[in-house]
């Protein structure tokens, strides 16, 4: 699992950080999540094939987190794509793109199969082979999701020496890596710990922007490897996070070390910041594993978790 | 007169070239030529004071040219805006563009003023002190407009050193650089070519995308001293670029030619051309004056023409 990060400023960009947006690597399978203004250019900047995104999350309807969609479609319908691609968002937002993108003559040669989010709590979104995502409410001044995706556990690995040892054959190695002991041809039972080992822990990561700190929300993102939580503005400008609904660096702190994140993402930074050192500084108070999201970035969430379950 | 390229590709954008966008500084005045996606950040990354912005100019209503906007519009208003911004652009534009505000919940502290582009031909659009700009009409798959942008006669400017040898009031001064002769207090005429010198010749930039190759389109750029002309394929693409109604370098560059253009400069390239050095040497064979459009870069057009005076 790799995130990268594509985007780090809040509504208004910078020269060094673009609107929101995130593409995640899981299994090669890419998640896009959100898409702000220039994301398509920041696709092509970080050399990820833009037609292997095949699931699209939209976090809420605010355009910092939306004006890129439209050339990504665009860009989609000119590279050729003929594969559907899946488009979670906000129900009402399936109208508007329609509307938009007739207003513009697009006539796109590939389906968007729309999914809208579901109010309410926890909801599964996707699944596969290897990925799940769930979403679940955020608290901004429009409706909000949020976003955990777990990668499922794994096989276990077989030992190749013991296939070996003991001629296993190889019709009986998926029951083995699925756990189950081998018997060979003269009865003895071996153990399935005995010829196989465990698989890498899952991974798990969560992606929380625009939000205001709300208790519950640790409880939706709990134990996840990453937790991006949106840091807007430092700890002095609290009055000013609450009223417009954002949240400062302690808040994602205390969300994340509530919630036994192995590893905290800040962004969404406020264009005020030239320089973000002081909010990590001040977030890693609360929640020493915090990092900053930069724009262009790909960072491996094994690593990240890895790091602090050493610090345990 | 110096103008911006902050995009130089065509729909599909590359790690190097954003969609279209041109910014002129015309007298201190900025005017913003189309407005794809990722504008607002070229814009920072070329230190150009957005707040300045008071005119867009759409050229037409695909998105390559508009995305842009909607995060701009919405920059301006972060940034406090409270004065009128003029919109010059197709006429259905204007309900388009206020759904979409108003789907997204973006309430404008400022006005926008919209100022519909008129069909048929040539058509004045702005005009102050010190610069007109007029709009007409180009060929392409939708109705999409060119623009001229000329500079007003400058007033004659005075030569210091006569105020003092001939004792001229300063009431008179303003006369005087309007062309009249000054007469001494004992009844001599002093010709006004002899107090005075010429003031730098006005200059003119057009902006022509997207467009296929049309007869009458010199005669609306006539002797204009930049010439920005898209080119979005080279010359053995004919065929194609006629199906889409776009250009090649060469209409671009007979283009120049037929309108006595002093420089040109081609651009909305076709992402399929990693290096546009060919681009611009197969326009040079018929217009030697040619330049690319470089994103990031600015261009004085004094320069530009002054160049290419040298050469007649």
């Amino acid at each position: 699992m790799k995130v990268t990060v594509l985007g780090s400023s809040s509504a208004l960009p910078t020269s060094q950080r673009y609107p929101s947006a995130h593409v995640l690597n899981a299994h090669e399978r890419l998640f896009l999540v959100d898409c702000g203004e220039g994301t398509q250019m920041q696709l092509r900047k970080c050399n990820i094939k833009i037609g292997r995104i095949n699931n699209i999350f939209i976090s809420h309807l605010h355009g910092d987190h939306v004006f890129g969609l439209y050339g990504l479609l665009s860009t989609f319908n000119l590279m050729g794509r003929t594969s559907t691609i899946r488009l979670h968002a906000p129900a009402n937002y399936d109208l508007m793109l329609r509307s938009h993108l007739s207003d513009f003559d697009i006539n796109l040669n590939y389906q968007i199969e729309f999914v809208p989010l579901k109010n309410g709590g926890q909801s599964p979104v996707y699944e596969d082979k290897h990925v799940s995502v769930t979403s679940f409410p955020l608290k901004h001044r429009v409706e909000a999701f949020g976003f955990v995706f777990r990668e499922k556990p794994a096989d276990r690995n077989i030992i190749k020496e013991k296939i070996e040892e003991f001629s296993i054959p190889s019709c009986m190695i998926p029951g083995i890596k699925k756990g189950r002991d081998f018997v060979t041809s003269d009865g003895k039972v071996i153990k399935n710990k005995d010829i196989t080992v465990p698989p890498p822990e899952p991974l798990s990561y969560a992606y929380c922007s625009d939000t205001m700190y709300f208790a519950g929300l640790s409880s939706f993102v709990k134990n996840v490897d990453l937790l991006y939580h949106e840091a807007t503005f430092d700890a002095s400008m609290t009055k000013l996070a609450r009223k417009v609904m954002h949240s400062t660096t302690l808040d994602a702190a205390k969300t994340a070390l509530k919630a036994n994140a192995k590893a905290l993402m800040i962004g969404h930074f406020s264009a005020r910041y030239d320089n973000v050192t002081t909010l990590v500084e001040e977030a890693r108070t609360i929640f020493p594993a915090t990092i900053p999201a930069i724009d262009g970035n790909t960072y491996n969430i094994r690593e990240l978790s890895a790091r602090n379950r050493l610090h345990d």
